[in-house]
């Protein structure tokens, strides 16, 4: 912030104009992220990263309180363990970094830089798993992850990225199966009730599931572009892993059997689907059970008499009980360019305290979610300040909901479909073949986002090839 | 523990026999680590992961309360910018891990994966730093580091470990000397409040310091076989990184300037530090402040009216105090082997609850660290726990202190040196030349260790060539 040196934030480019150079304007004024001399690869910086850790905490306390375990495996993989599973090679090999020389010494065996841990993560568990009484495992990992990107957007693809990978083990096939949904409805309750975005929950397509899953189930949110974002995945592996790990168990029954597996994740992408979600031509809009800062204290005429006390107190008071909250005291920068700055980074709250309100025992609440101004009485601070923090909580996704609303069609033929994607969801029905998933990406540029589980039944045949529909799929453009 | 079929913990080698097969069988027997399919790569299990939890929100804390705040950088360097610092990339060239090929792509230039992140953090700096208002700078990062080891030991050396590391910029020579003592206390405070851990704090030789250094400041532990453990270090960078990535401000003065710079960190090297300093003949023995669980309770004839109810009941009350409790009620294992397994995970105190404990009111403590039996009174039951966590904390520090002191010898002379260093630490005086250095190395096997700030008179003259003597060292073998 201290390089803004002209006094006025800069101008952000308008949504309206161009939606992609709005979201790089944002991220780079708000100072969430850098480029970094390494091509595809994000420097998260602080107040990006300080996002990260209270997805983190909100995430990991709901992992723990599910039963879940963290671990933490090696980074790098070896090429025949990768290579072990045919579906999930094929899927990962041309997007891997390869390490090929250690130290002075060009290594026997190449390794991967991990895209994901399913196969290390297997190799260990059938050395962990020899009875029934060892399931299930539900571990966790937060870690790192190295996909080769060709094109890429900062949090939104990169070829590293933060996430956390969730590896399971379960005796049937059934406790596997429900296992993958409850750790999607934990990403979804997450979604809606921490980032104040609603997601479609449903299942992924044949042509878009996990290589190597059976399963794979999405929660998909909508961008103010009209364009979806897969926000968070969980996949049923069945017994595809355990048959090449050999990942077996003596049952109660005494017969040995395969494990059946679960795997899920989601990634430093969210914070991209934030402030896509969100945001607004002022810059970041952050749900306040998110945002590093929930309020900003900006004091007026500052140099008055018993204002910075006022301020300082005020600040003790909300900090007392729990709030996340900054008093910007520089003497450097007017009020008024602090009140841009700190709407640029998506602050809930700013309230302002200066000599006459302090004469009137109030000070100015103004909401960053809709500008609205109200004075609060000093002696209510605190419940005031919760109750605003709530309020915009729940305003936010309600506005998210909205949003949905009005860009989410139904289409019964290519014309309205073709609309209707220009839009966002658009809601269809589908055969099941792969040739007509392709043909209707390739006249519309949408692709399958899930078979939702709240199926509707709006005709009979399929919007492509007009055969019988099996499906209701949320078609979309896609991050 | 599961897997533990025939109903006893198995043996764990003695201390005195063989120590370093004593810490092995600690950790794969404990379930801290395990090894994977990648030489010297290892997989922290949940319990070793828990306790680095526990060490990270404890540092993580310390470092924030100091003004630090976390950020992320690639995983991957150029080559090129490792290359920019002569000194460091002649220190860690040798010990990287190079990646050569991105999917399908031979790179043009190759990349590193991080030893250490100076060279890409200040490529960085060098853009986000123009004047004095943005001094200092002060970040640190969570993450994983690889450097090509040829010999490996869980926790202690590893091609892969977990660390932090912070890297911070000052406008000032003084100011950069000041947060590299400020860290190197944060460091000393920790490892004695939170680890009890005594360390000997002071400065690095010239041949032991950082790649790229001008002064390393160092925690050194010593371990119960009279080995040294290098526990964590400081640098001061002074300008040697910026010079070479033009890492320049414009003073208060309109003077552009060089920033002056520190980088320190810690790693999950500590955890085997905790288990070499506290460990006995049962197993592992934790600090309450980093153990996962602080309080076990087995029932006593489980199966006997109100046992099972009176214990979950001394759980909840020890949950609601903020205490990291567990109840063994399983029904596939004894008493004595459930004592057995929780000593050897190194949890602090067990409760024992039996009908005879409960008509008398009463609850059985075991205290980890001693041995030590009480009764204590079931309405005392949160004081007295409580009470006893913070005792054995304490004691567990002086037990450290007094091992250390008996392990610690002053020689000067070669002939004292040389048995005091099969003790422990040897003090002595050096007249600060390599030529010294190596001669005692070669000789004895020990190492300079540090020159610590508290410096005594122990002779005018060089241990090893007779000279003048310039600093009084901390000598030992080390890990």
């Amino acid at each position: 912030m201290s390089k803004k040196k002209d006094g006025f934030v800069d101008h952000i480019t308008s949504r309206e104009e161009d939606f992609s150079q709005w979201y790089t304007d944002v991220i780079l004024k708000a100072d969430l992220v850098d480029y970094s001399p390494v091509r595809g690869f994000m420097v998260i910086k602080p107040y990006g990263y300080a996002i990260w850790e209270n997805i983190q905490r909100e995430l990991d306390d709901r992992f723990k309180a599910t039963g879940h375990k963290n671990a933490y495996f090696p980074l790098l993989i070896p090429e025949s363990l990768l290579k072990k599973e045919e579906e999930h090679v094929e899927g990962f090999a041309p997007e891997v970094a390869w390490v090929t020389q250690g130290g002075d010494e060009k290594l026997a065996e190449r390794l991967v830089v991990r895209p994901t841990s399913e196969t290390i993560i297997c190799s260990m568990y059938a050395k962990w798993i020899q009875s029934y009484r060892d399931l299930p495992l539900l571990y966790n990992q937060w870690c790192n992850v190295v996909r080769w990107e060709k094109s890429t957007r900062p949090f939104l693809r990169t070829s590293e990225f933060l996430w956390q990978e969730g590896h399971t083990a379960h005796a049937t096939k059934e406790e596997a199966q429900e296992e993958t949904l409850k750790m999607l409805e934990v990403y979804r309750e997450f979604a809606y009730n921490v980032l104040a975005m609603p997601v479609v929950t449903g299942q992924k397509t044949e042509k878009e599931k996990f290589a190597g899953a059976l399963h794979t189930y999405t929660i998909e949110a909508l961008m103010q572009d009209g364009r979806a974002l897969q926000a968070g995945t969980s996949h049923n592996l069945a017994q595809h892993f355990a048959k090449v790990f050999d990942i077996q168990f003596l049952d109660r029954d005494s017969q040995l059997k395969y494990v059946w597996q679960t795997s899920w994740g989601v990634s430093t992408r969210l914070i991209g689907g934030l402030i896509m979600v969100h945001g607004d031509e002022r810059g970041l809009v952050l749900p306040p059970k998110v945002a590093p800062t929930q309020v900003v204290i900006v004091p007026i005429a500052m140099h008055k008499e018993g204002v910075l006390e006022k301020a300082n107190e005020l600040y003790d008071r909300l900090k007392n009980v729990g709030i996340r909250v900054e008093l910007d005291d520089r003497e450097t920068q007017s009020p008024g360019w602090k009140f841009n700055e700190w709407e640029l980074k998506g602050v809930p709250i700013r309230l302002e305290i200066g000599p006459r309100d302090i004469k009137n025992d109030q000070v100015v609440l103004v909401r960053r979610d809709n500008g609205e101004k109200e004075f609060i009485k000093i002696e209510n601070l605190e419940n005031d300040t919760v109750g605003t923090i709530d309020a915009i909580q729940s305003d936010l996704l309600q506005k998210a909901l909205d949003m949905r609303e009005d860009r989410t069609t139904v289409a019964t033929n290519m014309e309205e479909f073709k609309e209707g994607v220009k839009r966002g969801f658009v809601k269809a029905m589908w055969c099941g073949s792969g040739e007509c998933e392709d043909a209707i990406r390739e006249e519309s540029g949408a692709t399958a986002r899930c078979m939702p589980f709240e199926q509707e039944d709006i005709s009979e045949k399929c919007i492509c090839c007009g055969d019988k529909a099996e499906h209701m799929v949320y078609f979309s453009r896609a991050y």
